[in-house]
């Protein structure tokens, strides 16, 4: 028996998007009302409200209509002008690439890169903004998903305010996932959206902005306005009393409220913890299996997705193609640089449930024993449930 | 008995977003798979498939991931340069307001302007033309909703073939309600989406682009690339073997697949015929009833919108707010220069159906009679149902 | 332009079933959690929970998993023993069909009967338990949907509970609609279900269940048990202590619970009074229009459903085919013996509003013109609005 | 971390209902069309063909409005008279429960009665046919889901069939998991539904019905009629010229058009092999873990659950509360004389992936663990495993 390629699989442990909850997808089949009438307009002041609650924030959140690409993007259009010297801190994929959009805005980019196993030690960063005094704007991303592991935004963020600079965060895949918030790592811009870990469809963001950035954006005379890029465009458009830019996506915002509605229904720190321990119990069984986890250290291992290190001879692609094809299972590669070094498997929303490590545990190693691997399946298992057990 | 704003009102008859096909909201419902899942791959080719059948286009069409204002604005991004001469017509508020984008991208702006009741005069073009030959692109809003007014794009599309200028047309709100296709108004970017005559929520934007619009903006060192303004980013994104440039909009595709099912299953002469029934229907009602259609002409008048002059004396919105109120139904306002001065009455998708200008009469003439107008509404259902049953 | 018979209409004004509301047709694709299931035994606590708010109970209803005709039948079968005396109420083909069922269980059969567009008379039900004093069981449909006529039951139910008889009650199509409920009445059993005014699919019953007529059943040693018509092997269904007789309708329970939020939500006042105006709006517009309403008098018309009379020459199955074809509008025909002699329009659930009847009525009067029946729609239509402005 | 019980598990391998496959979810919110439109009666004649096709019938199956226990006792009531003698095949709770109902309707009541971990051997009936000629009816359960064994009824039905009895046969849970049908079997009336391999909600009855069995339900007088007990009633209600006997579960029908096009749509052979292949690496896993499987033989396992026995000194009903508890993961346990001596594992509809034997083992072994029973999980696993790659 073999899924085809042709067919839906039958369990998605992907890095996201991943599959919504159930109650998100019905969600999604609410009328679609104009976005003019005034029961809409209450409505979205009301998701607004969601959003600022699950992002613990004192003033209102922004939402954009496009994947937190969108969100990204215009963060660095918005924030950046040519008199900004941006910090751009670099332990994977994403991060790095963040660097690009900044130098797109300012010629005055340094950066810290670090190997795309490890994350940026908070020393690194305060010795360069002692050496570096001009730097007016760090940029990071708090889990870097293609390396799998997570930087000390709270830490980094520290600094960031001591130094006084602005920090953007890219915290797409972490929020909503583990304990963290805009204003406990002194963001000035903070980005998620609903995709991963909120178990929401991808074509949102989220956007944590503080009053300084505000500030900075409406001052900046090249930030985006009319246009999909913009920022400030939305500042009110929270408002059941304020038009919006441009017709908002009705059916997502439909499908977030739902989203917020579970996860503040369910209880943030407890949808933390089934993340937390699904990941624990996913790197135990990985490790106790014979592998290795991409992450360095156990300390920066995500807890939203693990990644696998290839073992060495081992096509990654050929094995996850065995592993849906076998088993309908479907993991995400590693993305650039770190494609064909790792598989990720994604602990996020809907899969955030310790029983799906031991879905994708036998998956991975009958997948990689299918290549020649020698795996012991049985003993990842037991260790997967040992530490779900504890 | 009262409608409250707080409450989703009973009839919507606004000019977009409309509800969708209570198909298109199931589907909206269907699993969220990974992007990058062969399954996700395969699928998202067939509804570019789709898509083009519907656009009848010889080439792939280009779905991006945000309401059609992103599609506008990304096609004055990517085809305009400063080296070009950019002719725009403007008959309304949407199509002035491209002049804006244009300009942000060339300097050289030419524009025709006509009163916001009336349409573009291809003659008026020519002459254009003729004076300026520079003119190297050419602008023009098909159905400029604000005004629900229809602009002759074939016969402007002719005349810019002829002159050799690339031409950029939305759309947005006339295809699948009406005849009109990319390739026979020779659209060089022709720009559509979802939200309206489909009967889809609005998240999308559908872009016709010809081969010598793809070769300009390629060879355009200033076309948005990585950026979610990006057009040729996603040349090759519907093949099943090209990755995304970033994560599309999963849900909304998944709900766009269903309304392109159903625009192909009903046969588009019968969804236009509905459309330009419901419309014909409805203008005779509001003349009957004593009122006066906006458009300077019936031929000019929108099949998807109908736009009705408020009479003197009138606070429109008031009268808007009587009718969502007293009977659950909601209209549109105008926009920008139109506000105030009429009222539309949308006929897209799942509203495209002369029962609905049955439905409207009565509630706009209530509403208009509560404040005082003098209103004929017995012989405006009377009027319509007889082109009704024509 | 036409409509298929073979694709779905535009509106239904059907009386019954209805289309749900879409919060009800979002439920309906919840999770099918497995019956024995805790969390499902406890939603279904709730679910009849909320049922008995709704039903203004002071014990818990019984939810039996098929249509009302189930509980209907169930009833005849599980109080009525051979022993009983039954007098049988029919003021139309309903009523008059409950008559067959008691017999199937009694031999003892007496029966009031009056034209089917009149109501019972208290009078005549009190002047026969006086001259037969060995009724002890009466049975009565609420609203007689066939004829679109309400029977006053708190009138002849108060009769009833000082003869000391049990009352059966069929309050399918006017629950919820109106302010009807099984104590007001004094029922011992009162059917109804979600299919009409609640706005859900037609799948369930509901039952409310006095105590004396639960100790009734219970020593009734033929009343159906181990059997899809029993009533008492669900007496304690509803704790999720208990385990099912057999495996309930989830689905369709998880859509009742979405109709009961939107009732308890809405307000039950609210809903009724929308119902009546939609009827009494109706009512105004049959008359103005030159037709006239199939009830005797204003005071039995139902609010949930007008019975529109044929006028003479008219071949009302015909006029109804008409009304599909031309404008997409649905109404129900009569039932047995009204078959031909009506037309009926539903106001329940969600088309219990007021601009339904303004949808309605240009379709109805359409239709008749088609068929060369003199009607003035337009005064029609103007004498509802001024029933909905009043 | 601990599952509440109020709240959803996060996977259900029960034996039935099992939820629904996505696709049918929403299909279950499609618009609940009147039963009397001719949409909704041309709709509901090709989901009577899609039924026939799925049963590969010579004849148009018979949809009854409640789940498969509305069937049984309808073809017991329809079927059975005083002057039958019926051999009722007892391998389990739920073919001796049909004994029950026979006796209702007939006096003359055989029964074969075999160890409930065993099935039915046709020796025995062939003994049974000969030593009583006036044998007229033989019923049987096709998948004893309780023992979770199967009766070999095509040996059975043409047992049946040379001695000229009529047989019913209960197939609810086998029907669309592995290669039964009734005309292969020589069933007179064979009972399913839609809550079991077809992956839809629990709230009809599939019946294939002989030429000769309608004939005699015809003829019997007794039969139900005018009841929800009634099969004869809905003869010819397939058709869309004639009228439903009372109102179908609309919603229902929707799921199930839904459930028949996946499944024929997959290829049933593709879904019996799914089911077969999980239930057969369930079962080597099982074993391999040091427990043993409650079926006498590998030969009477069924394909679609999977019993597994209780160890000495386990708790059962504890076991499963702990699977679900640290799990998320529902078992079912058995019924009546079952209950407690094992526990059932469904491979039924969604849940019929063999992935979800690598997940079910885990859980159940966890779960025995915890009360102290010494399994080999690793073990366990790596069996299905095997089974799964071989």
């Amino acid at each position: 028996m073999r899924y085809s390629p042709d067919r839906k699989p039958v369990v998605t442990l992907a890095a996201g998007p991943v599959d919504s909850y159930p109650e998100v997808l019905n969600a999604l089949s609410r009328t679609v009302l104009y976005d003019y009438d005034p029961a809409f307009q209450g409505f979205y002041e009301r998701v607004v409200d969601k959003a600022q609650k699950a992002l613990r924030l004192s003033n209102k959140p922004v939402i954009m209509h496009g994947e937190p690409v969108l969100g990204l993007e215009a963060a660095a259009a918005s924030l950046i002008t040519p008199q900004d010297t941006v910090l751009n801190l670099a332990s994977g994929v994403y991060g790095k690439g963040f660097g690009y959009w900044a130098k797109r805005y300012s010629p005055n980019l340094l950066e810290i890169e670090v190997p795309y196993n490890e994350a940026i030690d908070p020393q690194s960063v305060e010795d360069m903004l002692k050496k570096h005094p001009e730097i007016t704007i760090i940029s990071v991303c708090h889990h870097d998903t293609p390396s799998a592991t997570i930087n000390p935004i709270d830490a980094i963020g520290a600094l960031s305010a001591r130094h006084g600079a602005y920090m953007i965060v890219d915290a797409v895949s972490s929020f909503a996932g583990m304990d963290t918030h805009p204003e406990e790592c002194h963001a000035d811009i903070y980005v998620t959206g609903p995709g991963k870990c909120l178990g929401a469809p991808p074509a949102l963001t989220m956007l944590g902005v503080s009053d300084r950035a505000w500030a900075k954006m409406k001052g900046n005379a090249a930030a985006p306005r009319a246009s999909m890029l913009s920022i400030v465009d939305w500042e009110n458009a929270w408002s059941r009393e304020r038009p919006f830019p441009f017709t908002p996506s009705v059916a997502d915002v439909n499908g977030l409220d739902a989203a917020l509605d579970l996860y503040l229904g369910e209880g943030p720190e407890n949808v933390w913890a089934r993340h937390a321990l699904t990941a624990r119990a996913m790197r135990a069984g990985v490790q106790a299996m014979g592998l290795s986890v991409w992450a360095a250290s156990e300390a920066i291992a995500s807890p939203t997705c693990t990644a696998v290190r290839t073992p060495e001879g081992i096509d990654e692609a050929q094995m996850r193609k065995l592993a849906r094809e076998r088993y309908g299972v479907v993991f995400s590669s590693g993305r650039g640089e770190t494609l064909g070094k790792l598989t990720r498997v994604g602990h996020m929303g809907t899969t955030a449930h310790p029983i799906y490590a031991l879905t994708a545990l036998p998956a991975l190693g009958g997948a990689y024993a299918a290549l020649g691997r020698k795996v012991d399946i049985g003993a990842g298992v037991e260790a997967a449930l040992a530490v779900i057990d504890a």
